[in-house]
């Protein structure tokens, strides 16, 4: 098993193909970037480098691993290009299993034997995204967040069909990257994030629709509240800690009345209707009128901040 | 209005009074607790100058500040002798509303007339709670995260009755002690952070029970994951900036159908029957094996580096 890939491919050039890049760039990883649609390659020619050149003022990359990377990351014009020499395939195409599964037929056709293939598919199960491959025992789903420059969790789910050296094989680049993998023992529709931020975004929809608060003060409530208990300990952790030496058995006995009262209540559809939807485009739009690129930076410094304090706090 | 109280009571000794005494101790503000319980009420005097102090080494509290704010912190015989002379009421007694009734009823008749009274209740209505006062107009939630002393979100609930110069005085004080209240518009039951809590523990208790994720490697994803990008972006502008130039109307078009699948998998249960129960417990007791003093210790002094990072991050 090597430590680092000789060449790493990214196929997918929207917003998450574009964070993979950034990050194997700011890493200093050769990259090649491949993606069917010239426009979409073209932004991404643009922001990958602004991206990775993003992350030194962030304190996440030095300037000259970034700039090295820079000289190593070009843009492929096939998938067979794409992947030639590469290691490591890392999918990052539009979320529809049936793209996914024709993507994945041709990598199983074009990458190297030796290759692992991950895709970063938000939700949808590898058994069904490599169903057409015949090397099934190389793919798995590396999930990554939005921005996948910045935030350390990579969901990792083999799924029945990668094989042990596969997941290690992954494993070993994704700490290189200075990620975090977590190993899901099973596939389930949404991972495990997805999940909980459907669970997270229908109840702060129905919220807002409700008129109990608008959308920058649920946000702000959020960030500024549970949002920093769960990155300090996540759930089952917060509450076997919230309860002085009773641990969770004590939390249980307080509070389990309140939950089931609070769980009762909660958003129950799973469906957001056109007017619904429309509202809560509107309220959220006149909550934050700043343009997106504004945003994000915003949005990047603290998340780079809170990052970097975790990481000297672990030391 | 007042910009500093000359006096605050704490009414109720466990583990979130004693966390709101340690907070206004670490401001050096005069605190005065009560608690009907003997024994509540030397185990807080004892852990709120630890709790108090430790808040130096966390650096969000000077070594001077909490000695002038211990030799002003007291333990009060009686409900009117806590009281007496102060300009904000704090209750932080059990999760209860006939108990919290009685208290407010007490309270209400022995308050200074011009004092305010928050209740730290995680889930009930003000109005309820307040149901049997005559002045109700200064009476709401003010409700702290936990530990108290370390978030700085104070969910803030006037309901229907408070009056308008009574939460602005709340705000005051709130601010000037470091905190951020988020003042709703409505009373609903678990306000909006025990409602989005209710929702994440619930999918993480099904997630675990399934036999998805592990309880500890669960707690890591979500503290690596989305609470970092809900810390740094809440939950509706996160989405608002995850799809690109197109905001939340792209994102919308993108995984609006992704959503609605997991939505519709998710957990709907409103009971935890007494097997699942103990099948959680002891799941989160094989995943912690520390002590509970140990395990808050670590969760304490990242949560403050946090919180510095992102105070560092907003100059």
């Amino acid at each position: 098993m090597s430590d680092l890939p000789n060449k790493t491919t990214v196929v997918g050039a929207g917003d998450i193909g574009a964070g993979w890049a950034a990050l194997l760039v700011g890493a200093g990883w050769p990259v090649s970037l491949y993606d069917t649609d010239a426009r979409r390659m073209d932004a991404a020619m643009e922001s990958v480098p602004q991206r990775a050149r993003a992350l030194v003022d962030l304190q996440r990359a030095t300037p000259g691993t970034v700039e090295r990377g820079l000289r190593e990351f070009s843009h492929a014009h096939s998938i067979l290009q794409a992947c030639k020499g590469a290691d490591w395939v890392i999918e990052a195409t539009s979320e529809d299993l049936m793209a996914k599964q024709r993507v994945f037929q041709s990598l199983d056709e074009v990458a190297e034997p030796h290759a692992i293939i991950t895709s970063s598919s938000s939700g949808l199960k590898i058994e069904d995204i490599a169903a057409r491959c015949r090397n099934q025992g190389r793919c798995m789903v590396a999930h990554p967040l939005n921005p996948p420059e910045l935030i350390p969790l990579i969901e990792l789910i083999p799924g029945r069909i990668a094989k042990p050296e596969a997941v290690a094989q992954a494993q070993t680049y994704l700490r290189a990257l200075g990620r975090i993998p977590i190993t899901l023992k099973k596939s389930v529709p949404g991972h495990v994030v997805g999940r909980i931020a459907a669970a997270v975004w229908r109840e702060s929809i129905q919220l807002v629709l409700d008129g109990v608060v608008d959308v920058d003060d649920l946000d702000r409530a959020i960030s500024l509240g549970p949002a920093l208990g769960w990155a300090a300990a996540g759930p089952h952790l917060s509450y076997h800690l919230a309860a002085g030496q009773g641990g969770v058995r004590g939390f249980l006995q307080q509070l389990m009345q309140s939950f089931e009262t609070w769980w009762s209540g909660l958003a129950k559809w799973d469906k957001l209707d056109f007017e619904q939807q429309q509202a809560l485009v509107n309220a959220i739009e006149r909550s934050y009128h700043d343009n997106i690129g504004k945003l994000r930076g915003a949005r990047d410094r603290r998340l780079s901040a809170i990052v970097r304090a975790l990481e000297e706090s672990r030391q």
